[in-house]
């Protein structure tokens, strides 16, 4: 097989010098690559600059980004040449990219304008109409910051959303089979399996490792891979993760191609 | 001599899996530690997981931070025990840390709730307040988020200013040589000078190095060490910074104690 894995986690620019970053160590990532060089299969690699990598290996391919764009357009370019027999897509991406910043004085002094100009706060339609708009308007001027002041006693960040990247997967790779990962805190299991499971329908995977940021720690991952129709099967450390995700990706291939 | 130099970028928690992040090399802070340790000095380096370190000696003690939070803790304590006779504040520190963060629908739900209640559109001085007062409360009310839903096109991050770590450093430190640094993106000279020596006033600094992220690069790193009168000294690379701030503190140190 020829797998595709992403691992690690994206960061967003604010500015020059900042930037918002997913935490991820890869570790889970490397494990599960490193299973599948191991049973000889062929292994093409994304990942973030601090993320730990795969063992070198003549069937292993490592292509670095940092941020969703740069990971949007790396795949994009890959799905051009390649059919991925299988997807693997663990890397955490940035749910939000800075749309602009600003000072909370500078903030309210748009916003004041804009009131003053336009709003009529005895219809709570129109008022909301308004301020959809403002914020709006707010959020799209941007007027690039090298580097943000600190000269303000507090800042307003505007974050808008990215790309589905997991949703493009499917698109570009439709006969693939795609492993999505859902990362929750804190929450029961029964929830982490039904958003797991809602992740998977919405975007089209074969299976989603569902696992919740409470229960991993240094020795041990507890983790549930989730099929399509709701059955999960449950590891509790990454190499569990690995080989349960190698045997299954393995399996659900050769079904496909005989 | 005994040298505190903290390194590296600080990263503030947005919430528990994504964090702000200044970004640093910690290059030139493992250069100047490594050269006051060939002139026989003791460090303290203080410095951030992912920042390069010194090379081990048994002149130097490494301490790890994370946020601007634990940096202040960590300096509060060696202060408590020691008066370094240098301190040289390379670190990049997060001017912001995170206040809370709301999606726009339910940040629009909250300002015209309270608009429908206090506002006066036609008065603007109370108009302007009532938004002060608004945006004050929004970003107090913090209930922690364990992750915050992508379920939104937009998001809104509120954040409020850190302490200002080096005025901290020379209170507790009166008499240590403080070098301070000032980074800024895409100035000309004289502002970079004008804002550096502003620095070195407004923080009680012997000196300050002022560099613009426009003139680093791998081979070459511009930096002027400004003293309190004004004058500069140039470097050109990380090596010559390094060189010039241990020559400037060492002779510095050696008029105060003669």
């Amino acid at each position: 097989m020829h797998l595709l894995i992403t691992a690690g986690g994206t960061s967003e620019k604010i500015d020059r010098v900042r930037s918002i970053t997913n935490h991820s160590t890869g570790k889970l990532g490397k494990k599960i690559a490193e299973q599948f060089l191991e049973n000889g299969h062929r292994v093409t690699y994304v990942t973030t600059p601090y993320a730990l990598r795969p063992l070198a290996s003549t069937n292993l391919a490592v292509l670095e980004i940092e941020t969703t764009r740069e990971l949007e357009a790396v795949l994009l370019e890959l799905f051009e040449e390649t059919q991925f027999d299988s997807v693997i897509h663990s890397m955490a991406v940035s749910d939000f990219t800075t749309e602009t910043s600003l000072t909370e004085d500078s903030f309210i002094e748009k916003l004041a304008n804009q009131l003053m100009k336009e709003a009529d706060v005895s219809d709570v339609t129109k008022l909301i109409e308004t301020l959809y708009q403002t914020i709006d308007r707010i959020g799209q001027n941007k007027q690039p910051e090298k580097k943000i002041s600190s000269d303000t006693d507090r800042l307003l960040l505007f974050l808008k959303k990215n790309p589905k990247i997991i949703a493009m997967i499917r698109k570009k790779q439709p006969k693939t089979v795609l492993i999505g990962f859902k990362l929750l805190v804190g929450v029961s299991k029964e929830e982490l399996l039904r958003v797991g499971l809602n992740t998977l329908h919405k975007n089209d995977c074969d299976f989603v490792l569902a696992n919740d940021l409470e229960d991993i720690s240094d020795n041990q991952h507890l983790g549930y891979l989730i099929n399509q129709d709701g059955q999960t099967q449950v590891a509790k450390t990454k190499a569990e993760i690995a080989t349960t995700i190698v045997e299954t990706v393995e399996s659900k291939w050769r079904l496909k191609n005989t």
